[in-house]
């Protein structure tokens, strides 16, 4: 499980989309909304559909690695494909914002947790700035709010800086090529083969 | 500091070449030894030639990372080149039998220790044996060394299965870029730029 998140503004949706056209063999986990479809959406594809009540039954079951409010609707990532996608030995990208990310990191400690860096501080508040109408004051504290987020950076095992689309889907490349070839994995896959690899 | 090892005939020499290719900002650490220079091999950039005295004298005081006897000649790891490489910020890779590389994990244990595994041990043994006129109890000898060193695999942080060289090339490059996106290295380049990711 790849966990891809970091401040809002950074661009995790653009790099996870890049990544997708990147990396099709990658299977991208779909969260749950209590929003309504807007056109082109489709169910199971851009969400999982559900009512409130739905959505607060997948909270009391723990169907949801991880959820929260956002503008008055919640969203989250269930459990199932998560762990289905797993067991079937296929990677599986999720990408959360910062507190939903350490929600699931609470669940999922084995998780390869990815942190999305802006180039610097300046370049973030002209992504907040450039998306549209928002006052000063309303930008000021969203950037506060992410520079807490990025305080919580040492929670993640990698830091990956989006300066540029492609470099930043690359180095996200590597890092999931590399986890790959991390020893304890290996050897798990190999021991069948060189069954004294255990014994050591 | 990379450290390219495992079991002797897994190709690590082949692989080092090719990636040397691929590679051409890696630094690769130059041995010395106190073989004799063969033809066409040039002080500095095959080995540094040392005579059995001047290598004892590096060898006392602490010159070099690792060291080993081999059919009569001495082989080791200068530490001053890698010191030198690494104050620069660049990275350099050592290739080395899997006893030299516990060594420099006891020195440098902040390195990254990737291990090279043979396909299966039926294609360790090919490749053994395809190296020349070796006798079958020569073989049988280098192959239960071999399943020796291949059970040192516990002690590396990584393992790169060499089926085919441009493969094993690829992960041990995509090794080198992840293990950049360590959060603890890229927050320490950062924190200039984002005082803030110190004080979390």
């Amino acid at each position: 499980m790849i966990v891809l998140s970091g401040p809002s503004g950074v661009g995790k949706g653009t790099v996870c989309r890049a990544l997708r056209r990147m990396m099709p063999e990658l299977v991208y986990s779909v969260s749950a909304t209590t929003r309504a479809p807007r056109a082109g959406e489709a169910e199971g594809v851009d969400y999982y559909y559900k009512t409130r009540e739905q959505f607060q039954e997948m909270i009391e079951r723990g169907a949801l690695l991880e959820y929260a409010e956002y503008v008055g609707n919640l969203y989250g990532t269930p459990r199932e494909p998560v762990e289905r996608t797993i067991a079937e030995g296929k990677d599986i990208i999720l990408e959360i914002d910062v507190k939903g990310a350490l929600q699931v990191k609470r669940n999922y400690p084995e998780g390869v947790f990815i942190f999305l860096l802006p180039p610097s501080l300046d370049e973030l508040r002209q992504r907040i700035s450039g998306r549209g109408t928002e006052t000063a004051a309303v930008i000021d504290t969203r950037m506060s709010e992410a520079s807490r987020e990025i305080g919580m950076i040492t929670e993640y095992d990698y830091a990956v800086v989006n300066d540029e689309i492609e470099a930043a889907c690359r180095r996200i490349q590597s890092i999931i090529t590399a986890e790959h070839c991390r020893r304890d994995r290996i050897v798990k896959e190999y021991s069948g083969l060189m069954p004294f690899i255990h014994k050591a």
